[in-house]
């Protein structure tokens, strides 16, 4: 896989997702939910939210992909979404799991361990401190909003990271901040999109996984796919990065979300895939 | 009832709400619920939004309409709404009933089917494949923001089925979509104000159910208060469609909602009474 | 303390949130909560929304300060809030209370006094009809978005009310309304900025608890914390109101958040401090 080619995929995903309508089901969190299911419909995707065990069997089997966010995790919802996961599986649609606040707190560390060690999702998206502490390395967190890779100093590492874990789990693995950096074990991806306002807004990570699920649900390639929500998160960044303040900032970003596609990926990405 | 007599009832209506100010309780789903408190406010009224089976009987006797929502459903909430039915049915004041997904699994279909025959509400709005549901009619649902009545090819089917559903159940049936049809078993209601951004972004159905219960809340006259409700979304969204992008878009739909009276529904209704 | 103090200590609180970026630990609900979250990062520090039992501990411990919003309290929250805060507590990090309509139904009353008698909180805001239950006066609640002081006649009541509950409790009582009235027991600060569109719109007043959570989260003096968040509140509307309708001046509300520093509380602020 080269730059040029993952354009060429990008353009493809994007254009499948507006075309075939795929359904994402969310289990995530309620604080940046209503954001969660607005990307996806401004995608062209279907976004379906359903967190109640009664309904998961039939909720997951009509989906074309599965996001599991672990936000606002509580007892009721956790259990819900190893089920999911299960059926997700049986049905071969894919499961993008975003561990929010891992390392955070032991009931999210541990959460995640024992998903991924039930059933390893297809991709994992999380900052650097998620993702580290995915990886079971050293780690400190700061909030659930705190930075990822955040400059050059840190890529090798944030890139060893990504590498080591995905192949560790065979799974994409992506983590994002200022650079993001996506894995498939073998190929690496970087992205330098993205502006300083999606930190100060709740949800872009969250959202960022959604994305990535929307594009998951219309191709088996999900390293392309990963690849392309988290340019078309950083390019819609920097467009709506023209209002300084964060409410038009917020505002802009979907106006710009609903206008992704292949040719702008290509005019504004800043990619680099090896 | 005809045309000329809906608008001066709107007209009313929309007045009394904002003299009024009544409160609205809703039973809802945690994605859009932000939205549907907002929407209230904006034509006047006081949303109060409250699940806990512990604080019901306070919650719906201080209430003016009582809005179910069942788009996040679970155990706990599906009690609380088959318990605030009850209390809002013995209080006098008027139950309106989204029966978001029904269709999509068996357990939204069944407690749809549940609260029905334990209780028939004042008002259910959906879209098609929900009121197909609902009537127990077969169909296929794709994702919750399915889109309802499509066209002029669905509507004399679609006016049957709001008219015998509404019929056999006592209650005004609105069926939303493209073209909006309301029955309350002898006369009909067709909108056909809306725009296609209506569809992109989430919400909007629970919001025009919000708007229902906000309506019914200061009259007996649920047909005219239905119409009134889905006409002022309607026109809202044709009003806000003047910015392409979903951002704004959903922006300028609250600043429109804001601004809904008579005189503006009758400048630019796009509605048929017979 | 007299106003121009209280100006310098506004200065010095808003720039040290934005240096040291606090963690605000928020069990709030499920309506607002989006904002609450947003109102925290545009003021320069970081939200983490978490309510799990099993997770208390942990994110308590790496917060700052603690928010607890009653607004939609059911029984799993209702326990998670009583020992957050005995953690909180424990770890010395603020307490700060939004009595989400207490009065408007028994639960929310009896809960709003359990908390307070098991442990007062370091600060208690509310309108005047939920301080009012707080304080066991009688009163009357419409919806959860009523008003607080509604004018210069109220305002010797509403002093009153704010300056007998702090002495009586030994924490800062804020009553926010047209006029906002805040009360150490000693001093009396009162803040005439804001607009009537803040009442027009769902979450101004837990923003407003959220943003005195926040600047309680760098200092030690939450009379002057409590003071700085509504001033900002009150300004950022007056700003924002520029904006007619209701979406606009809410998503302008926000630009101005992201821009509040003492230099604008001192140009705009309409505050007697004594």
């Amino acid at each position: 896989m080269d730059t040029k080619q993952m354009y060429s995929n990008s353009t493809e995903i994007l254009q499948t997702v507006r075309k075939k309508k795929p359904i994402v089901h969310q289990i995530t969190n309620y604080v940046t939910v209503q954001d969660c299911a607005n990307v996806v419909l401004a995608m062209g995707g279907s976004p379906i939210m359903a967190d109640a065990e009664q309904e998961l069997e039939d909720i997951v089997r009509l989906s074309n992909a599965l996001v599991i966010n672990i936000g606002t995790l509580n007892g009721r919802t956790r259990s819900s979404m190893f089920t999911a996961a299960h059926i997700a599986r049986d049905s071969g649609i894919p499961i993008i799991l975003d561990p929010v606040g891992a390392g955070a707190s032991s009931y999210r560390t541990q959460t995640v361990q024992n998903l991924i060690s039930d059933l390893v999702p297809n991709v994992i998206r999380g900052n650097l401190s998620e993702i580290r502490s995915v990886a079971q390395l050293s780690s400190h967190t700061l909030g659930v909003d705190s930075a990822g890779c955040d400059g050059a100093e840190q890529v090798e590492e944030t890139k060893e990271i990504a590498c080591n874990l995905s192949r560790k789990l065979g799974c994409i693995v992506a983590i994002t901040g200022k650079i993001d950096i996506v894995s498939d074990g073998t190929s690496i991806a970087i992205i330098e999109n993205g502006h300083p306002a999606l930190t100060r807004i709740t949800g872009t990570g969250c959202m960022s996984t959604a994305m990535v699920g929307t594009c998951c649900a219309v191709t088996d390639d999900y390293f392309s796919a990963t690849v392309t929500a988290l340019l078309g998160m950083g390019i819609a960044g920097e467009l709506a990065s023209v209002h300084a303040g964060l409410g038009s900032f917020h505002t802009a970003l979907f106006d710009h979300f609903s206008r992704l596609d292949g040719a702008l990926l290509m005019q504004r990405g800043n990619l680099y895939v090896k």
